[in-house]
């Protein structure tokens, strides 16, 4: 199959932190707000770009079998609870670490993707395929606008990206071979995944996910069916 | 909590065979397609209606635990290939049988569900919680039109309807209390079992789902939280 070609991909399935949405702005644009409106100053940048750093780690655990399954809110309030004394918040209430775990539900879409996902919704069957729970996309999808056909989420399956049961899962559940789904994400990992269960592949470059921290996926690092540096771009390509 | 108030509730899952889609109709205008077109003649509405009473007992064995669980494709092939010879119809080949079981994909929705539904879903959370399959309820979906935010199916949990595991898994999953939940129905017998597991209720009055043979669910069998005989009348008492 030559790279351009979707075969007979009929179902798209988007990895959803950092492909569709930009946690790293939104969740920095909601603490600040926090910070205004609790007269606290704090290195809230810092404390977002730790945060998300601590997820790898404490999902590995999970990946590795060396705990069992918790959700991707579970895993973010354990982290949250150890970093923010470290940043001087070890103060901050009950009711207030809540609603910083629920503060993921509340991110804003790259622009593109508002833009891009109607089009290929119109043309193929559309979900996510995230490590969030699904409660939290459903909720994230509902305040964002993102028009999920299906929502497949770590939680279905009790496992993570990338392990095998998730691609799997979702293509058993949608009663395709796997050649009939492509997985959009702007990972190299998670597309190196799909693709060794028979998935098709469209990587979509976010350079800045990560600001500064960002060491990785500058750009495609295989031969993947799609490449393009938006949703937009994508629906170009794949004529949507 | 008084009829009529919809309380705490911001989901709405809603049973899809009977309630959303007349499946009788559109599968007595595909089989009577099928038989113009392939030259055939035969009793399609005795088909049709056979057919849907055999899922009651092949799905209630899945229920009573006497077989494991195979998916409502399964069931529903297993009583095709049973009854097509008693209609004469044994020789019909593979592939038609194929596209005969398929048929359930491509239901039409009852009038008002085009119309009541993106009304509902710009206030609730939507979604279904029926015991389809997952591919089957997403490939209807695109089909007809269907709007869901989420797609709560049978093979996700393994069960089928009335079995707790399938309300209890829904809420678990939205990260909700079920009384954050309302099923919308239109058979009492499903309205029962949410209400046990702490759902809120709405029934929908279909009195010609089954035709000739419907003995059961003309109205209201307890005092649910919401009765209409529309989803848009439904839409209209919930305000939305």
């Amino acid at each position: 199959m030559r790279q351009g070609d979707a075969g007979s991909v009929d179902v798209l399935l988007f990895d959803v932190f950092g492909t569709v949405v930009d946690w790293r702005a939104s969740l920095q644009r909601w603490f600040q707000r926090f910070g205004r409106e609790r007269h606290v100053e704090a290195d809230w940048i810092g404390l977002v770009d730790d945060w998300r750093s601590a997820y790898e780690g404490s999902m590995a655990r999970v990946r590795r079998g060396e705990r069992s399954y918790v959700t991707l809110d579970v895993l973010h309030r354990e982290s949250l609870d150890a970093l923010l004394p470290r940043y001087g918040l070890g103060g901050v209430s009950e009711s207030d670490r809540r609603q910083m775990v629920r503060a993921w539900r509340w991110l804003d879409p790259w622009p593109d993707a508002l833009a891009g996902l109607p089009r290929l919704k119109r043309k193929y069957v559309t979900g996510t395929l995230s490590n969030g729970g699904l409660g939290l996309l459903v909720d994230m999808a509902k305040f964002a606008g993102l028009p999920w056909d299906v929502v497949f989420s770590a939680d279905l399956f009790r496992r993570y990206k990338p392990d095998a049961a998730i691609y799997l899962g979702a293509a058993e559940l949608l009663a395709r071979p796997a050649s009939a789904l492509m997985l959009v994400a702007a990972h190299n990992y998670d597309l190196a995944a799909a693709r060794s269960h028979g998935y098709r592949t469209a990587f979509v470059a976010r350079p800045t996910e990560y600001g500064p921290r960002q060491k990785k996926d500058f750009g495609p690092e295989d031969a993947w069916d799609f490449t393009a540096d938006s949703l937009e771009k994508l629906a170009d390509k794949m004529g949507a």
